[in-house]
């Protein structure tokens, strides 16, 4: 450890007794991590002009760090995801969320790799977020916490893969908001990563996925429980405006083909209700989706970093030219890939990342993959994504020696 | 008029003062129309087994019916309009929601035809719904008033049209929830209609779009001033809920490419705010279709509307093939037209209904319009829309020996 910071709450540091996985894989992880404290004297600068002291950031280990430390992989966290990759979710129980892909012997192989994954900035499973304490209140910050850009995400885990004593990363990889700061990484600290895996994201976020997080927010500010964001002080949860916008959230994430697959018109039960019921069993799952989310997810997080998300536009700074972004990365190998029927990030805004990383003399490999999963196919068995990351994977160790 | 029922509120027939669209179309159409009241003894038979008594029907008229009584053309509205199909709103002051295809020289021309547009059943514009007084209790209906399905809306028009004294309607046309209406019309009234216009809908909902509906009535009952959907008498509205049901829905009745060209990523101010105002024109936007709706739609006839579009699959009583449904309806002539950019009621849905038509034997064309303005496109301009539309009711007309 470097710098001065502390690893406090070290008890999370565990063997996890990961349930079996429904692509049938067992195998227990070596899972380390912790909470990472950062002094006043390292305080995190943020994008908006603002500092953020004191920061901590909670994060999970897998795996050994090899002597050279040249072995480490940053897994980067979608919206509502957390530092949970490959093991038990505390609250939930339920497998880490990328147990399929990140394991021993799994394309992100922790037999081979040391796989860090950090809460983000703004979030709310350890990290310093709006329900942290303001040091200048003594009050959980709800809206008084800076609002945060997936910059500020970035530079964060770059302060505690330093501190780890990490000087490159071998791979960061990401989907979803976990793609678009594989991208901030690759424009911001391009000599720290060797290669970088973007999946199913975009270079800047489009006016419709603004509007869905839009209505996310208003339906969060609207209920009366969520008070302005004070609501830990009242001791209330604005849990029905948060599950509203979870259930919009989930239609965006799926694909019309995978509702109608899934669902369909099936009913719940024998006939109609002829009343307001879960008549159709998408629903009951909708429904089941906004208020499973409630229990494991902050309000005000999901406010902060929506808009971290609305504020991505990686080109923004380079006059709308993102190859620009890309100028200092050529020496990163990249493989981009989207699904078919992505329709919140896409095939052709994983193609605009291509062609800016080819227009900036990188080396990009790229992949559609089909599926009719939509969005959230990079989180569920597409044996064809499994297969590209593990290519790539293998392709990059070997071409940095940890073969 | 017959079977003793009364025309009220006849203050309604007008000549509307429309103001000049962006068409450039400014001629005044003459316009009637009022409320039907259908008496005791002419309940409407509702789909679910219960009666709906007493009735009325507000409607509007355009052109005048001829000596033959074969000129009139229905037409169906959707989800959040009403019967002010070409003249102006009553509560907006703006002008009718398709006066770009309804008025004089317009594609379906009120110098030929005479023009009927009815409020539905479970509407808030003077229609029997949730608003109004349950004669039981002498209270606004709330969730006591019974669910109803479009084909309960449709019977209601027939009773309307029967009581104008049209024994055959020249045309059924509507897009949307009033295309589902004409398909309705078709299965349930083959013999009362020369010519059927279906544009951007479906023989049934999918599942995505009951997923849409049921976020929307989620985030109205989520509303304390819901209360239950009694809210009217304790004095409050669910205006909040309501906005947000209505941003949700509204971005899926555009277009990603419609939302790029019109907001992208444009600022409401220079810079952004670091804050949750409305940084980007598309957030304005959405706020604004928001707060405007409440002023003008009822949140229980939200529910009870959506609710009827959810149940809607023509095909299901018949075995789940759509064909029969149509069998009686060979002598119908079929106009079925989708948007290529329409992800609500995508293509893929007309063709099935072309499809069943075909193997029921019916006559039909098919067209799908090149647009990149989503679902609404049927509300706005465009021009082979116009064309088609003016194309199909002009041949038809002919047929039918009104040229």
């Amino acid at each position: 450890m470097r710098g001065g910071c502390e690893a406090i709450d070290s008890d999370w540091a565990c063997r996890s007794n990961r349930p079996m996985d429904d692509t049938g894989g067992i195998a227990e992880v070596t899972s380390g991590g912790g909470v990472m404290r950062f002094p006043a004297a390292k305080p995190l600068r943020l994008d908006s002009g603002a500092t953020l002291s004191p920061l901590e950031v909670a994060y999970k280990t897998y795996g050994q760090l090899n002597a050279e430390k040249s072995n480490a992989v940053l897994v980067c966290h979608a919206l509502t995801l957390d530092q949970h990759v490959a093991s038990a979710h505390p609250t939930t129980g339920k497998p880490g969320w990328w147990s399929r892909a990140v394991g021993p012997g799994l394309p992100i192989d922790t037999d081979r790799y040391f796989v860090i994954c950090a809460n983000v900035v703004g979030g709310c499973m350890g990290t310093t977020g709006p329900a942290s304490t303001n040091p200048e209140t003594g009050e959980p910050y709800g809206l008084s916490f800076p609002v945060i850009t997936i910059g500020d995400m970035v530079r964060a885990q770059a302060m505690l893969v330093e501190t780890l004593g990490i000087e490159t990363l071998f791979a960061v990889v990401g989907g979803s908001m976990g793609g678009m700061q594989v991208l901030q990484w690759a424009a911001d600290f391009p000599e720290k990563i060797f290669c970088a895996v973007c999946i199913a994201a975009a270079a800047r976020h489009s006016a419709q996925n603004i509007a869905f997080h839009e209505v996310g927010r208003q339906a969060v500010m609207a209920d009366p429980d969520w008070r302005g964001g004070a609501y830990e002080k009242a001791g209330v949860r604005p849990e029905k405006g948060l599950a509203v916008a979870r259930m919009a959230a989930h239609i965006t994430y799926l694909s019309e083909a995978a509702l109608q697959r899934k669902f369909g018109r099936e009913l719940q039960r024998d006939g109609l209700s002829w009343g307001f019921d879960a008549d159709f069993q998408v629903e009951s799952y909708l429904r089941h989706q906004g208020a499973s989310f409630v229990d494991r997810f902050d309000a005000n997080s999901y406010l902060y970093i929506t808009r971290a998300m609305d504020y991505f536009d990686l080109g923004a700074k380079h006059g709308g030219v993102l190859a620009e972004a890309f100028r200092k990365a050529r020496a990163v190998r990249f493989c981009v890939l989207s699904f078919s029927s992505d329709w919140l990030y896409p095939t052709a805004e994983s193609r605009d990342v291509v062609r800016a990383l080819n227009a900036a003399g990188c080396r990009a490999s790229f992949a559609e993959i089909e599926s009719d999963k939509g969005h959230d196919a990079f989180l569920l068995d597409e044996p064809q994504l499994d297969a590209t990351l593990r290519g790539f994977m293998a392709a990059q160790a070997q071409a940095r020696g940890l073969a």
